[in-house]
């Protein structure tokens, strides 16, 4: 909820020129030490020592005020409000993620996990032209979400045969993709045996654990995993024109908002108790 | 061994009439159904009902003769051996695993293990341009021919800490592809941590068992793990145009030449008791 923000800039640094005061903008809060290897080579994301403003510190967008960056400022142009423009930073997760798999047009695809990422996978997916988009989520309010930013296809893993439900819908082969976005080893045995020869499971969920793979059952079709971190410079700026332009609309991610007071009570609470029936939960600070 | 043969054509099936008797041929030893997804995509080394003559059934390299369908044969060129066609298999492995692979002339490389397919990678990377190859392999002859077939480093993982040395010799990154041959959790666990961000680990292993991995060291790394299987259409014809041109010189990975009657004695119990020495022991049928 942290790092998820937007806001108006109130100053700017000197030598800086191309954002003044006034400009609305959402922020990218990647913190990288652009000394290390992979920062070396261009991803910053996958820093040896990265961080988020807003995680790690440098304030945040529970504040009223924050300084950042220059490379962390991207504009939001007029026809995005500022509420949507909270969301560019999980939809630049999910975009991410799709726009690096081997995502192709007409593709068929698993998502695992009905949660935020889950959705904003499901709604790039959509613009991107995915042809069956098929979500697996335990609660239903949360599936019925899924369908309404649009998924073909929603299974309960407590109820259907996952890998044969995929199959069958999947001309008998499979989906070309999976999306883990949900970090649980039942998950996990069910996705790659859900995916198709030569299929991909892109995992984006934090794990807070290890996880156990059968090293045959990637061997024996050729299947591939891939480990996601966030975003790279572009995917912010895709985001946004896609907002503008309205193949993405994320509005109705914003289940809930309040004030800055509100915070612990309605926000953080509502987030532990009402979880099935939230999607995002946005604070508006002197609105 | 009973599935990476070749030899002479004796006879031809009815309207057979691109090989003939006399015609010296590498086998591809494939079974398939061409019924199932993967086959219908292409990708009969992925076949749901996947076997392989000489070691599922339809005879094999240990017989005096076997009938082989015609997309099993390919014709071997005047300068190289039968012996040396017999190699085509188990290289057309590695050719297979490294051409999928994202790997760029220049890269830097890890190889798990030097057994046959080990080494069989190592001459493929040095034919396709890696620049730095380093083998991690616990046998010192197996490190000692790995070094003869083209590796650059060698590492005794019972000695050295792969993880660090790798990122030492690879400009403090790691390296960019590793090739798992050996199919043991230390390794895969090593494997994960010395290659860099974006880097891909190529399983060609046959695991005898499930393994664990720590999601989060794919996710904050967007690393990614391939598992590949045997070979497709078109590596037996590179394998063999690259015996041919020289660019790989695979005759001294036969370690030893038995006859038929000694297949048991010289054969299986000196892969069982001396297999360190050994890379390939070659049976001669009717020599």
């Amino acid at each position: 909820m942290r790092h998820e923000f937007s806001g108006i800039v109130e100053e700017v640094g000197e030598g800086i020129d191309d954002v003044k005061p006034g400009d609305r903008v959402a922020v990218q809060p990647i913190i990288y030490d652009g000394t290390c290897g992979a920062c070396k080579d261009g991803f910053i994301n996958c820093c040896d020592k990265n961080g988020f403003i807003g995680l790690s510190g440098w304030g945040g967008g529970v504040s009223e005020h924050v300084v950042v960056p220059r490379y962390a400022v991207y504009h939001i142009p007029e026809n995005i409000s500022l509420e949507v423009g909270a969301l560019v930073e999980p939809l630049a997760v999910a975009w991410h993620a799709v726009k690096i798999s081997p995502l192709k047009k007409g593709d068929s695809v698993l998502v695992l996990g009905g949660g935020p990422i889950g959705l904003a996978v499901v709604q790039t997916l959509k613009a991107k032209g995915a042809e069956k988009i098929i979500v697996s989520e335990v609660a239903s309010r949360r599936r019925d979400f899924a369908k309404q930013f649009g998924a073909d296809y929603v299974l309960d893993p407590t109820k259907d045969d996952i890998v044969a439900k995929v199959r069958e819908i999947c001309e008998g082969k499979g989906a070309n993709v999976a999306f883990d976005c949900a970090g649980v080893q039942a998950g996990l045995d069910q996705a790659i045996l859900s995916i198709r020869a030569r299929g991909t499971l892109v995992n984006i969920a934090v794990w807070e654990k290890s996880a156990t793979i059968i090293p045959n059952h990637f061997a024996f079709r050729e299947r591939i995993y891939m480990g996601i971190a966030t975003y790279v410079e572009g995917d912010f700026q895709e985001v946004i024109g896609a907002i503008a332009s309205g193949s993405l609309k994320p509005e109705t991610m914003i289940t809930k908002k309040i004030k800055m007071e509100e915070v612990e009570e309605e926000g953080y609470k509502t987030l532990i108790n009402d979880k099935e029936n939230q999607v995002k939960v946005l604070i508006e600070i002197n609105p």
